[in-house]
């Protein structure tokens, strides 16, 4: 389903300055180089200035601290402060999802005792085992499985062939993409007569509402107590959480981000992409760590740290910029040595 | 399923020095801080003490060698050798696995000439093909696939969504976590014409008994030959094992580590989370290597190493000590330039 | 299915120099260690030298570089320029697959006004919705999910429990492995009221020709506009592509690579294993980049870079061997102060 509207109403609804004829029609959205006329398109960061004198879209969404910009005749402009959440509002509008009928296919495997709230809608082969709980409006792809006793709360959505352990809880308004598994058996094992003897996993995994986990992610289950994801956070793409790990509200976890176990990370947290973390650290809140840093230390609030082993990002910047020079640095210690007469050990 | 016991036959079953009312009843598991008057708790690291003062736990296992430690009153106290090695003792006894009858799903595909020994389980949707072989026991969960040829050794679990590509062969006792993929292709390919073509990859891949391997993990079948993974090794989430690789017994390979084609791992080795090593390797029995390291070299038995690139672990923890001085001492070594008047060229 | 041939069939399909008796019968192929026989065997290395001479293989492909080789009585040699390209010669030979009769499973789930070309094949539960089209022999495996709007071009194949999202485009002669996602949402937000506020990830995910991809890979959908894999392009296991990245014709992706937005990466460049390459870069035609690499600067065509931060190769390679020495620099340096008595401040 796609909206048709002109530039004019377009801009009312963004909030957004219009400099140009209201009346051209829109109704998609694309990249400076690719929009057609009828496609409102969008220039966020001075990278992509180029671009934008051969586009051939009817409107380019411009942030204001960009200044003036020479855009095609007849293109209109959309002045914004912020262009990113203007682009989001004109998806958000011109790519309206459809309302589907909820609709739970004939081949759902639903176990007795399993609850299903209001409206809720379940693909063709999933599985929801007995003593799990669907909340109104859940919407479940097809070839999911629900384990015993999982609860997905209202208004959440699993994609495709996600996979709940038994005990999982999920919260509301969550997005679970295809293939993430969650509540998985953590990775503790004893060493016991020169073998590893698997730990049981009897803890559980909660997800708060309104996290977004990505695709072919793995979450854990507690060993004993809890693994928790907090409220409104967002996790890319094959990420691994270990069992016991505890995630604050609102962070952003980039695609293949690996934390190991019992480790505490904060509020609004950043961890970039390929960041590891080991095990039983205490990541502050509003830290922020730069991609594929190795974390082995607690980081306090509010810190930037990057690197292998990931250290003040201020420190490990200036340290990287050296490291370059050190061949030369080497020859002139050896050269001021032979200068000076000094013995060498 | 949840057993109900007294702390007096806990202890009698850890064999546990008892301190404090023998009478208490438990019922399950609980880490210090949320841990309920019916809970046993446990104390393994210093790093929790904190926890331990204000626990409701009716019992803490604590390690002898933390030493005497205030609880709180009533608490009892259970004083064991290994901490870890008393928790999975107590966890197995408390959450004994409920014996399940066997089933098969009717909606489980058998193809003919599929072999199913007794009391096998198999989840609904489940694709079973031509000429494969289930031991006694096997439990398969949902949506799995045991392609061609397969063999699934006795009591070994296969989680739900696990595919084994044609020819692959899981030993006795293994636990699969869902959506892993045993026997993939290897990535082979000879330059022909400018083009990448592909190498048939007509090998196989070989689980030997009493492996545990997590979620998501890809181990690739033998270009030709084969891949295999010794018996009692433990695998993580999100894991990548490339064609012809061998990893011998009893190895411990945390989340996401990738081990390139044909390298050779040892027994008891340890690969700690995101390591990669790189291709045609031999990796030395008992080695261990440091999380996020990166495996250029062949590691000689017993050794640690770490970085990236991976050396032995004293030489570079030393020089990762020195890293964050680089700057001073380009500074330094200006400096003492400008002092003896050297020429810089 | 296995053919039975003679070394002397084997040779001149191979355009190999034969040494030795023509008449030894070839049925298969296997490393030396293991060959019994009737197997092929292959020399590329000199590392896997030692095992010549102990090797039961009724004949060997050696690589002519490697020059004169003992190999035991009875075993003929086969002499090539290229031993890569003729093993895999002789695996097509002699592991051709055998032709399946196409056959659309009773359980296949086909939307009304799903579209299926010529000799389709759709295994058990695989689900097409609506408006999707398969093309003349497309092969999908157990499992496979094709969503709405959905375009498999002709001859390709998709192993079991793939995952398309709605409107992802994958080319002709494509192979995609078990598991991977493809078209999956970006990971884009806006922070709005102190929220991450879903962006709507409208763009698509396109797969050129000739594509393989390995398993459990997941490929974004843009965000607007498009994600593009390009022809004859390899991806291995666990690979991340993130929204609106490009990555040009004939690449190399070897496991665990993650790729951020709207990166582009030319033709015919190689990524070696768990490289992370942040947002927004250009990686020129024909560059290299080591394994486990954090690219964050744009490379230009045919350099090869490498390291974290990645940089030029000979660059990092030289204070790479530098690295160690840092220990010793500092207390070279510090002697030298104390020796020209330079105040340290």
């Amino acid at each position: 389903m796609r909206m048709q509207l002109t530039v004019g109403e377009l801009a009312r609804h963004l909030g957004a300055e219009l400099e140009g004829k209201a009346a051209i029609q829109i109704s998609g959205a694309a990249p400076l180089e690719t929009a057609q006329p009828n496609d409102v398109s969008f220039l966020a960061r001075r990278k992509y200035l180029p671009y934008l004198a051969g586009t051939r879209a009817g409107a380019v969404i411009i942030a204001r601290e960009l200044g003036m910009q020479e855009v095609p005749e007849g293109a209109a402009i959309l002045w914004v402060d912020d262009a990113h959440r203007a682009l989001a509002d004109a998806l958000a509008l011109l790519y309206a999802e459809e309302p589907r009928r909820p609709e739970i296919a004939a081949t759902a495997v639903l176990a007795p005792g399993a609850e299903l709230g209001k409206g809720v809608t379940i693909g063709p082969y999933s599985v929801v085992e007995a003593g799990a709980r669907l909340g109104d409006g859940v919407r479940l792809g097809a070839h999911c499985v629900i384990g015993r006793g999982c609860v997905v709360g209202e208004g959440s959505e699993l994609r495709d062939q996600v996979t709940l352990y038994p005990g999982t809880v999920v919260g509301r308004r969550c997005i679970i993409h295809s293939g993430s598994r969650l509540g998985v058996d953590g990775f503790g094992y004893v060493l016991q007569d020169g073998a590893h003897r698997k730990v049981p996993q009897v803890g559980r995994c909660v997800i708060e509402d309104e996290v977004e986990i990505g695709a072919n992610v793995c979450v854990d289950r507690g060993s004993v107590g809890e693994t928790r994801i907090g409220a409104g956070t967002k996790i890319d793409n094959l990420v691994h959480i270990a069992h016991n790990v505890r995630i604050g509200r609102r962070c952003i976890i980039v695609a293949q981000v690996g934390i190991a176990g019992s480790t505490t990370v904060g509020h609004g947290v950043a961890l970039a992409g390929q960041v590891g973390i080991i095990g039983h650290l205490k990541i502050g809140d509003g830290a922020q760590v730069g991609a594929q840093s190795g974390v082995s230390h607690d980081i306090p609030p509010g810190e930037t740290w990057f690197g292998h082993p990931a250290r003040r990002l201020n420190d490990v910047m200036r340290a990287n910029a050296a490291f370059l020079k050190l061949p030369d640095i080497v020859r002139r210690v050896r050269r001021i040595e032979r200068q000076l007469g000094t013995q060498r050990d």
